[in-house]
């Protein structure tokens, strides 16, 4: 008289007097849909007897089967829009990485041609630019030499060629690192709108990969936020007894760098209090608040 | 009644009685042309009150300029075509280890998206190649995985973007490298005609790129040639006794790879001796032999 039915996430059984009467296994592609069902399925169990049931190798392997499937599934709605955002941080710091390293080798290379205009220009960028606009002689005059006077030695177009096409790719690299800000300031003022108009986009970015999440950022007490960046400096601190560090990445935020030498650990501490509240309302959902927080930091800095 | 007539890098001098008569300094026009015909004069030096005479400021302002000039132009003229394949075969190591740190930051990128594909494929230059050219679809049915059954989460056309991007500059870095190889190719066929038919365009470039300059590594003997590349192997068997390194550079040569692991050594050997004396008739510009030295090698390794 025990009637039962019982649904797993390989399929629904039917029992009567404790016996199996009726078994829909899940097809692979209802397998899929099943999943989300059975998740909010009650945890209770069923009794023993029932597991006794399907105790055998065919259901066991198709459990397996549905295990793997499911663990899948949820690493793969683990993805959550700041991750990418995390992804697109490191690429701009291994683009910038990879693009300067590049720089320094076409300047060794361009010095053997113009040295002098090579070492009167020091952004990197710049001097990719202009190497490919402009000729020796404009680029001498530009750096105040005589054409004659140059250490540089004369080298023709045949072997100039791997030089430029060396800088024209620098040139890339430095313009596909601008998209990707553009990206990341795009994707932070649609995830992190709070923490965005605090921080500004860059440094709220960089922010969120050192923490590794926005939960994890938006748990983190603001001393830690006002640190990120500087775990070298804070364990050089520790370990040495050296002077602890005042900021991480908030150092470039524009409202401390523009304090007097003397307030620049005051600024920096009330500018993380604010961008720990901006991730907390960020990561609950709260309403847009990130203007107001920014405006209070401002009048409280005297701006 | 003593004349006498100075020529030295500033102008021409003329005395008569101990008196100057006549001095006729170059112009800075002069001056260039006039560096190469002094540089030829005799070395004998005039009698003492002539170079009291000139011990005036104005003349030794003219000098300090002139020698200023002069050592400029012996650095302009002391750029051999050897230096440029150095510099270039500096770029194309530098441009592989930025494009393989970029690939990895694209794959660690990737990997949210399509982490089966990812792994299913080793080589940088494949995957930035293919992810450009295919839907996920298609990759996932090269890997041998069913759509439904990736871990990858699904990333709008957006958000895929910069990666795409990313992975767009890598491919072009790599066809960069190629190219650098191509001129270096060329330019070692062109100025080590004979390092290069031994040893291949971009061995002996490296050995000259590790040996500083063609008349060092004319100067080098084999068994030094042998072991270029392998310093650090090399001095920690000086230092800790550890086995002695059997090749450097050229442990990539066909000859050296091809032959049996008791041979190698041997093969290295006999293939340093070839090389130096290769870049001893390059650096001496001795007549072509490379071809001959290539086949007697072959044939005393047997092949």
């Amino acid at each position: 008289m025990e009637s039962i039915t019982y649904t797993n996430i390989i399929g629904t059984f039917e029992f009567k007097d404790r016996k199996l009467v009726k078994e829909k296994l899940f097809s692979d592609k209802e397998l899929e849909g099943a999943l989300s069902k059975t998740g909010e399925a009650k945890t209770e169990l069923p009794p023993d007897w029932v597991l006794e049931h399907l105790n055998k190798p065919k259901y066991l392997v198709r459990l397996r089967e549905a295990a793997l499937l499911l663990t899948k599934q949820k690493i793969k709605a683990s993805l959550r829009p700041e991750h990418l955002i995390i992804q697109a941080v490191n690429n701009t710091e291994e683009i910038d990485r990879a693009a300067n390293g590049l720089a320094k080798r076409a300047r060794e290379w361009y010095e053997l041609y113009n040295p002098e205009f090579s070492r009167s220009i020091e952004s990197h960028e710049k001097f990719v630019e202009l190497i490919q606009q402009k000729t020796k002689k404009q680029l001498l005059s530009e750096a105040g030499v005589a054409e004659g006077e140059s250490m540089g030695a004369d080298i023709g177009k045949k072997d100039l060629a791997p030089l430029m096409a060396l800088a024209k790719e620098i040139e890339s690299m430095y313009a596909l690192r601008e998209a990707q800000k553009e990206y990341i300031e795009t994707a932070m003022k649609e995830h992190l709108p709070n923490v965005t108009a605090v921080s500004g986009s860059m440094i709220g970015a960089k922010l969120l990969a050192v923490a590794g999440s926005l939960e994890k950022m938006a748990m983190l007490p603001a001393s830690t936020i006002q640190l990120l960046g500087a775990e070298k400096a804070l364990f050089r601190h520790l370990t040495t007894g050296a002077k602890p560090p005042k900021f991480g990445v908030i150092i470039n935020h524009p409202l401390v760098t523009s304090a007097k030498q003397k307030e620049k650990g005051r600024a920096a501490r009330m500018l993380a209090d604010k961008i720990s509240i901006a991730a907390k309302i960020d990561f609950f959902k709260g309403e847009f608040r990130g203007d107001a927080l920014r405006k209070e930091l401002e009048k409280r800095l005297g701006r």
